[in-house]
């Protein structure tokens, strides 16, 4: 990949995914043939389209192709593919981040460990200044207990060594597992058909299922239904795929001891939920990705990539 | 070590801390030549005691010991030396058990999470149905601090292998740092006296100190003072360490931005006692061991020990 011009535009809402000036100057510093531009603002950034090779985007609309002839290839941190859409004559490449694990798999165990050590009930007594030793010898230690990722991408695949770490045993499940190149953090890979048979022997299951209409709905109540009683669920990948009645169904009268929920059907998660207050739930707001860290895994991703002038680029879909 | 007879008395209040009809079939299975028993209760204890060789307890006075002239060992699953008194004569060894860090790791991560990952702002956002997505920003991820162990023996090494793993980069506090064999997930190994320069850097400070005299208020408020603004303090040894006024100064004064705390000076940690509402407190009620695998973990370590024929006789204080 040979890079003569580089339009940046990553402001965003949230300041730890916006560029920071130690950024530019990274980029500049380590690719110092590369006309490096960072839009003052959308207009700026639309006025500048025409010119661009490259582009670092966290967002880009279908029609915006047209007027970038020039351009080859977008470039967004994002993982997700919500906010980037693909060029619809399938031109120009774009590339996703894929850094995200180091990040994501800190949440995941925050909710985890939260769960098993039962800190909720700590922080109950600790507000009424009680000391309850005798409450838990329920506890299990990961290090005993079995994980199933639903969704066994790079993330998960980050996620698996963590969790490999403390000892866990994890299964992933893929689309098509015959696809899967294996790896020494996970144990076995199912097909997702095959789901609900291996439901009823996890303790954890985390779903970090992409959006779109090929995953909408796609957990059923009857996976809930064939989880193990006394498991935990995690969704860290999109709202879309289970009804949020099925899931506050599985916790008021199913199997479920509790769910870490970092993403929603909708976004904010609507006042009127009925998740905010449902007993043995942790709720973030779609935060499970934010740290200080996030633009310079990015940077030092994008970097790698482009030293290796082999970028990993994604067919338009 | 032969063992003709062993006597096990492993009750406690704490329910996964008392041997099961399970371990004790356990033990039959893989030593079917020691003659087990297990004592019906304190006083069928003291009545067995003369004729044991070998006994697991998790209390032993220092006055019994002239009631158990056979005596050759006592096993107690504890790693302090609180509830098993040494033999004044120096003629009875006593083991202690160094199986808890797979416990223990995991309730210090419970805890550096929950305070990396702000879950005690998620779950106040949560009650009030509040979506604050835009201040995770200043989260920080374990993979890029810094963590000082002080008291790195069997306990210390485990919680480094899994910080390690997150990537974090630990340094250990010793007495003797010489004596230390080295680790691989170990960065670097300081002397207790150079602890006040080596704090400054750490992100989180893990207090993993003995109990007794030789311990007592030696984490002074020199050493609060001396810590990283917005660093969190962890203890998980022994509450006399410290005098918990000055935790309480360097809390609401000084430098420290949390503290998880599982022992006290005064345990149940009193209801007068400040720390329980303390801002960015959270307390354990010395439940960090606390785990169904407890006893699991604690035969099979003695199992192996009995395996190898030299388990590591400690030598009476």
């Amino acid at each position: 990949m040979k890079i003569s011009n580089l339009l940046i535009h990553l402001h965003n809402s949230i300041d730890a995914f916006t560029l920071k000036p130690r950024h530019v100057e990274q980029l500049r510093q380590a690719l110092p043939e590369v006309n490096i531009t960072v839009a003052a603002s959308d207009r700026d950034f639309m006025d500048r389209l025409p010119d661009a090779e490259y582009a670092m985007v966290w967002v880009f609309k279908a029609e915006w192709y047209a007027a970038a002839p020039r351009l080859k290839a977008l470039f967004t941190p994002a993982a997700g593919r919500d906010w980037v859409e693909a060029d619809p004559s399938g031109r120009v490449l774009t590339c996703h981040g894929s850094f995200h694990g180091r990040i994501m798999r800190e949440s995941l165990l925050s909710m985890m460990l939260y769960f098993n050590r039962r800190l909720g009930k700590s922080l109950d007594d600790q507000g009424c200044r009680r000391w309850g030793r005798r409450d838990y010898s329920g506890c299990v230690g990961l290090f005993s207990q079995r994980v199933l990722i639903v969704g066994l991408g790079a993330l998960g695949q980050s996620m698996a060594e963590l969790l490999k770490a403390f000892g866990a045993h994890v299964t992933g499940v893929k689309r098509n597992p015959e696809s899967f190149a294996g790896s020494p953090f996970v144990d076995g890979v199912i097909a997702f058909d095959a789901l609900e048979e291996a439901l009823p022997e996890a303790d954890h299951v985390v779903l970090l299922l992409p959006g779109g209409t090929a995953t909408d709905g796609i957990f059923t109540a009857r996976h809930f239904n064939a989880m193990k009683p006394g498991a935990h669920l995690y969704n860290l990948g999109r709202g879309n795929c289970y009804r949020e009645e099925d899931l506050v169904a599985a916790l008021e009268h199913g199997r479920l001891a509790g769910a870490g929920l970092d993403v929603f059907a909708e976004e904010p998660l609507p006042a009127f939920s009925p998740l905010w207050q449902q007993r043995n739930v942790l709720i973030t707001p779609h935060s499970s990705a934010i740290s200080q860290e996030y633009i310079d895994l990015f940077i030092a991703e994008w970097l790698e990539t482009v030293r290796k002038s082999g970028p990993q680029h994604e067919t338009p879909q």
